[in-house]
């Protein structure tokens, strides 16, 4: 692979100093990457004005698909959306999956996960769910989207309206953005230009007065929370300030049960996060004694019944893992994502393939080292520090 | 404050190079302090050989208190006991206090709390509680005990048995060492000397094969955890192994209760790791799903309820404190008390003073500013990264 490239053009295509270009290659902040015969330098972290997932293709332009920015939380509903916003607030749902940027790069449609790899998994399904006419008319924009659905490598979650003949799988864009700058298109624009093109999307639930906005969208939490889904995210009509997210006591305590089951492997941060919003959460809303107590239960449970789960497994023999089944659509497909899965350190065990016409249903679990040779550890009589 | 000494024999009394002892001062391992006129060194972390709270005296002799090791934990009784011990194992109970090291040195009764510090209010305590005269015959013990009781500025956890007529408080010896090469006797030298002095101490609950001593200690633990009490400490009847711990469900909880509502203040770890305890007992008591429902219960309230009473206060417009109910003989041990918790680096408000003859009852709250201002900005609208 050759590896030269012009540090000047790159840098000025970023507007960073090559001397900040430099650094970030010496700190490993810039790893290479390829896909297909496509080359692209990859920012593994937020460095100067350029997010983490920022991708520079090395073709003669040196394109560049931006990194989707983090999108902050409130802990509260009120004063933080009225504090955050200008004036109306929109709100959208937040789906349970993961971020994909699509950008249509030397006529090739690229899929890129929240950290700049262009996934082949996620890249084929995109490709084969949607019509992508969009991109050859607007080369400069990129669909940001969740890709959600218990099908996939990633987040497998069921949802009803990703279902199809196939598998659970399904995207849906919340974002369009200019890709070499970042900026949003308003969601009006976003709107009209999905339905144009008859692309499937997120639509708002509610425009609402920033004044009133917690009372509402605590409302619709407690709906989406019934109906077992994650959350929102409030976003300004022209995108002019961050979006926020605010999430369901539901999936707090899903990822919690996640956090418990591989203990060992998930970040303490992970869980207090969780367990921390349950409190604000739980003064916000005023709740009675008893619901505060089915919360505390719900939260308990969700600590204690997937740790134990773990532990007698392992105490079993078993390893942990976590099981995700995919469909592929060719032998060659399966092989390119064990590839990507090698290549992203990802240590699998392939637990049962199904071979049907040429599709191939694969069951796949990502073994949590840590978690079970822990377990293992303390269950062979290994002293807690 | 002069501040010559000879490295050379403090590095040959601690039996470690002057090459290493420089490293120590270089790294700030060593601290200096002083108590009366009494001036020391401390070591403020494991050094080489040297236990994190070593104290070295910078009188002629250059006298050594030895650190009170850590004691590990058993995340299983079987077969983590079994593993470690000889043949017998005695078992005592841990109780819920502070740990001091009580020795004489130059006349002078000291009591060295865990770090090293020697606490005015606890020497004073000693002194007026206990009769030393072991230590006058035994010039190279140390009494190594917890100090237990609510009337103490470190664990306030009421106990029966610390109950007198001015205070609940009180001293109870667990290991007799010597204290320049931290030794520990047998313990049946340890009860007979205790006896013989007619010091308060720990005796054994029980003496049993190591092989069985899951069943009894699990039994134990029950019986312990209806009262309401801490857990075991489980030795070797000669002290040639190092001692484990195992704590009760009870205190486990007692420790998220305190951990949520200090809740930025207390590190994950400490959180953490009382989750990671329950897991492993509700998996090894071999818990019917209704027990197992029970201990979710406790561990779900015991994070969520002061979490959410700490940002109740905290929306109050009150700050997050730890409060603590002391007595002092005198205006001047009060004083002496206010210079040592400044010295500590503790944030302190004196929140009420009763005088009752020379007595001072002085109610005081310890302030946790991080857990204060982190709630506030919260509920004033900061984002959660």
């Amino acid at each position: 692979m050759v590896k030269t490239y012009s540090l000047e053009n790159i840098a000025r295509k970023l507007n960073i100093s090559i001397k900040d270009l430099n650094k970030a290659f010496k700190k490993k902040i810039i790893r290479e990457d390829e896909f297909k015969n496509i080359r692209y330098l990859l920012f593994k972290k937020n460095f100067k004005n350029i997010e983490k997932g920022t991708v520079v293709i090395l073709n003669e332009q040196l394109d560049i698909i931006r990194g989707y920015p983090k999108t902050y939380r409130a802990l509260t509903l009120y004063p933080t959306i009225k504090e955050h916003f200008i004036d109306k607030v929109v709100i959208e749902e937040k789906l349970n999956g993961y971020n994909i940027r699509v950008a249509k790069i030397d006529d090739e449609i690229l899929a890129l996960t929240r950290s700049g790899y262009v996934c082949p998994f996620t890249t084929k399904k995109v490709k084969k769910y949607l019509k992508l006419e969009i991109l050859d008319e607007y080369e400069h924009y990129m669909l940001c989207g969740e890709m959600i659905g218990k099908n996939n490598p990633y987040v497998p979650f069921y949802y009803e309206e990703a279902e199809n003949d196939v598998e659970n799988l399904a995207f849906f864009i919340f974002d369009i953005k200019e890709r070499e700058n970042n900026r949003s298109l308003p969601i009006k624009d976003r709107l009209k230009l999905c339905e144009n093109y008859n692309l499937p999307h997120v639509r708002p639930i509610d425009i609402v007065d920033k004044d009133k906005a917690h009372e509402v969208i605590k409302d619709i939490i407690i709906e989406l929370n019934n109906k077992r889904r994650e959350g929102v995210v409030l976003k300004d009509p022209d995108m002019s300030v961050e979006p926020l997210k605010y999430t369901t006591h539901f999936i707090n305590c899903q990822d919690l049960k996640e956090a418990f089951y591989f203990l060992f492997d998930l970040g303490l941060d992970f869980m207090f996060s969780r367990v921390i919003r349950e409190g604000f959460m739980s003064y916000e809303f005023g709740e009675c004694l008893e619901d505060r107590e089915i919360r505390a239960i719900d939260i308990g449970k969700s600590i204690l019944f997937p740790m134990v789960e773990a532990i007698e497994k392992v105490a079993k023999g078993e390893r942990i893992t976590e099981d995700f089944e995919l469909i592929f659509d060719s032998e060659n497909d399966f092989s390119e994502f064990l590839d990507f899965m090698r290549k992203m350190k990802m240590i699998i065990k392939i637990k049962n393939i199904e071979r049907k016409e040429d599709r191939l249903k694969v069951l796949i679990g990502k073994v949590y080292n840590k978690t079970s040779d822990k377990i293992k550890a303390y269950l062979e009589g290994a002293l807690w520090e």
